[in-house]
């Protein structure tokens, strides 16, 4: 994409609504724009990453053999009803009344949608196990939304949700959901540790939340500094393997790490030894439930189990919230000048410096580097404007693209680019083409 | 996909509620569920074929160089009470109050919050032209929803907006949008008739409708028979070439061809020879307007212009109607026994229909095959169940994927299998090899 074709509209000012980094540099980058308290328009940038995280949690939860669908944004009071969460929900729910005097309201989540659309279609324990999501708009009316996108009222969510025969089937529904999320996190450049939580308003017992340690989070967290030490990494799995699940999920869950709702202080004590013992922030970007038979007792749930008994199936559901990721990945991606995005996430994958628009060798440079980029299956911003160097820079560090190449007169005498890391602000001369070449490497993750 | 481990749940009764087609069919192929009036759930097969429309509307205006963003479901009811359309819009507009008492809305179109967008940030021409679009769910509330997703009341829309500083750039933007909408519509396997027609409240004199011919189609529509000999095709276009644009437009729209709206029986008879003039019924996927100043200019979207003077911007809006276009296809792309999807938007490419599953040889035939169709880049849908060979076809056929493998061991003992296609029929004995090369060309467009 040419800057001069796009729509970039980064601010010079900082704005002052925004209380945190994430908030702010995603305003002046030209990323969103508040349209209501706490509903924000996603321009050209941010979608772009918006749609990048979308599809990082769309490869990693059908590689967990989880199906996509799409459930409506408006959803009918019936139903919640019939769940008894209607009354209960509180004022968060937005509800709506609409020309027939039905009664609707906005879903800020799909627990009675998603049973409803399991009974009416599935009734023998042979069309399990059974795992559905989907990503789409959620609504909560916050009292008092902040934050930028890390606490809208209009937000995007993946809410998926397992259909099992047994508590045990149900078990490894979860651990594969942590799995999944372990991968997808990591993918995006993320650190999220799963730390005992509590359920809240969707139930059940066994709930995990998924929580990138952040100074601006709004959980205090409590946890075994030995966990930041695990990876997921390259390993290789497989999600029909009960084991081999479980021994994940027991590798990143056996040491102590809980939110403030669960954290009791003389058990940390106990099982930590003190110079391990870390108190930090977080940022919630995922939460994962095991809820047993909540819905689809009372919603009457059911399949025939082998022995020709009916009975409810047990079910979990396992949230990640897309667009509150853009918040949390910038807070722990940024510096004084700007975004650093990670490689998978970032909007473009190479930003392409003129420093001598009009000038005919450069030019030409920055045009064949240009079709170079493309042709490698990768996408370059080339800022192709009339502004001097410095805010070309300025700009190209505000919006945080891993990778600049920078192309000037001076250089191209030599016969050398540019090659500028965004995070380490190293610099290496290059041949045009090996720039390119070195670019492909890195995003095919063998540099 | 193992259809063991899908979700699709076919319907055997056909429906009573659904009175077309397209409606029948996508319950029974087990594509939607309806979830309130006029609201439905997609369902994983729907979802795909959804998906993939949405990939088409975004190749094809990426293409032509519009900028892809993403405006929220809600709205404040201030911006639409600038435009003056808050009054004007009547009952189909969904009004919500939030906990604070603020009027809300869930956005029909977003003509007001695009010039919202366009105020905050542009103030020259230099920044000219702008074309922006996003595809985002939209809310009208029928009176009487009916006909499934073809007159859904929460329906999935492409609309986009051109921002230009003159009348003829704005007109050059409406061009290319007729343009890329007649690729799109191309490459979903369907013929859309640009139509003259009325712009409603959008408003605007230039205005053209799209149309697909169908019997169920809610307009009528009289046209010059020779349009529909015209064809886009592949060939080769300059999006910024004013002439080229302009020229397909008249091609496409200086013959007799309207709605009822705009129908005039006299024109039509002095233009059109008898033997040419076709009365017929057409199911609308798209409109293209250019409205000029009208939103502009009472919410101030002005830019400076090169002599100085601060002029309002001349904009036109655009729109697809992504989700009903899944109605309008299976309208124009079904007989008796199912759906027959055009190969450009089809949910999986391939069906493989295993003859005896349990059968050693014709087992690993199918799983053989169905690697090597995942390795040339297309997805199949591998019916591995225990159903006898006749509900296994019913299904394929039904769900209407438009090639079919079918593997037996009498086959494969001759080093067989058969390549069927949904439309035709017909079938063809190949080797595996062969019938999954014959495939891949198939998609690649090259048979």
């Amino acid at each position: 994409m040419r800057l001069s074709r796009y729509f970039l509209p980064v601010l010079k000012e900082t704005p002052s609504e925004a209380q945190i980094a994430s908030h702010r540099l995603m305003l002046r980058a030209g990323m969103i724009k508040q349209s209501s308290a706490g509903i924000y328009s996603w321009l050209p940038l941010g979608y772009k990453v918006l749609r990048r995280i979308e599809q990082i949690v769309h490869e990693e939860q059908q590689r967990a053999g989880h199906i996509p669908m799409l459930m409506p944004t408006l959803q009918s009071a019936d139903l919640w009803r019939e769940s008894g969460r209607y009354d209960a929900y509180g004022p968060e729910m937005l509800r709506i009344r609409d020309r027939q005097d039905r009664d609707l309201l906005y879903g800020p989540t799909n627990e009675e949608m998603i049973t409803d659309i399991f009974r009416s279609h599935v009734s023998s324990y042979r069309d399990l196990p059974l795992t559905l999501y989907h990503i789409q708009w959620k609504f909560r009316d916050e009292i008092r939304p902040r934050f930028g996108v890390m606490r809208g009222r209009e937000f995007l969510m993946k809410d998926g949700y397992n259909f099992d025969l047994t508590r045990e089937d149900a078990l490894h529904a979860y651990n594969r959901h942590l799995v999944s999320y372990l991968r997808s996190y990591e993918r995006m450049g993320l650190q999220a540790i799963p730390m005992r939580a509590e359920s809240g308003p969707i139930g059940g017992d066994d709930t995990h939340e998924f929580l990138v340690l952040a100074e601006t989070g709004e959980s205090e967290v409590f946890y075994d500094s030995e966990i930041t030490d695990l990876k997921f990494g390259g390993r290789r799995i497989d999600y029909d393997s009960v084991e081999e699940c479980q021994a994940v999920m027991e590798e990143f869950t056996s040491r102590y790490a809980r939110t403030d709702d669960t954290h009791e202080e003389s058990a940390f004590e106990t099982q930590v030894p003190e110079e391990r013992r870390r108190r930090a922030r977080g940022i919630e970007v995922g939460q994962i439930f095991y809820f047993g038979t909540k819905y689809s007792e009372p919603m009457g749930a059911t399949v025939v189990d082998p022995e020709g008994n009916r009975v409810p199936v047990h079910m979990g559901s396992h949230g990640i919230g897309v667009s509150r990721l853009l918040g949390a990945i910038i807070e722990a991606n940024h510096d004084d000048n700007g975004i650093i995005w990670p490689e998978g996430v970032t909007p473009f994958h190479v930003g392409i410096v003129n420093l001598k628009q009009g000038d005919e060798a450069a030019d030409l440079a920055c045009d064949q580097i240009y079709n170079a980029v493309v042709e490698a299956g990768l996408e370059p911003l080339y800022h192709d404007g009339d502004d001097r160097a410095g805010a070309k820079f300025a700009t190209m560090d505000l919006i945080g693209l891993p990778w600049r190449i920078t192309v000037g007169p001076r250089g191209l005498k030599n016969g050398v680019v540019e090659l500028t890391s965004r995070r380490t602000g190293e610099s290496e001369e290059l041949a045009p083409d090996q720039a390119v070449t070195k670019l492909a490497q890195i995003y095919a993750g063998k540099l």
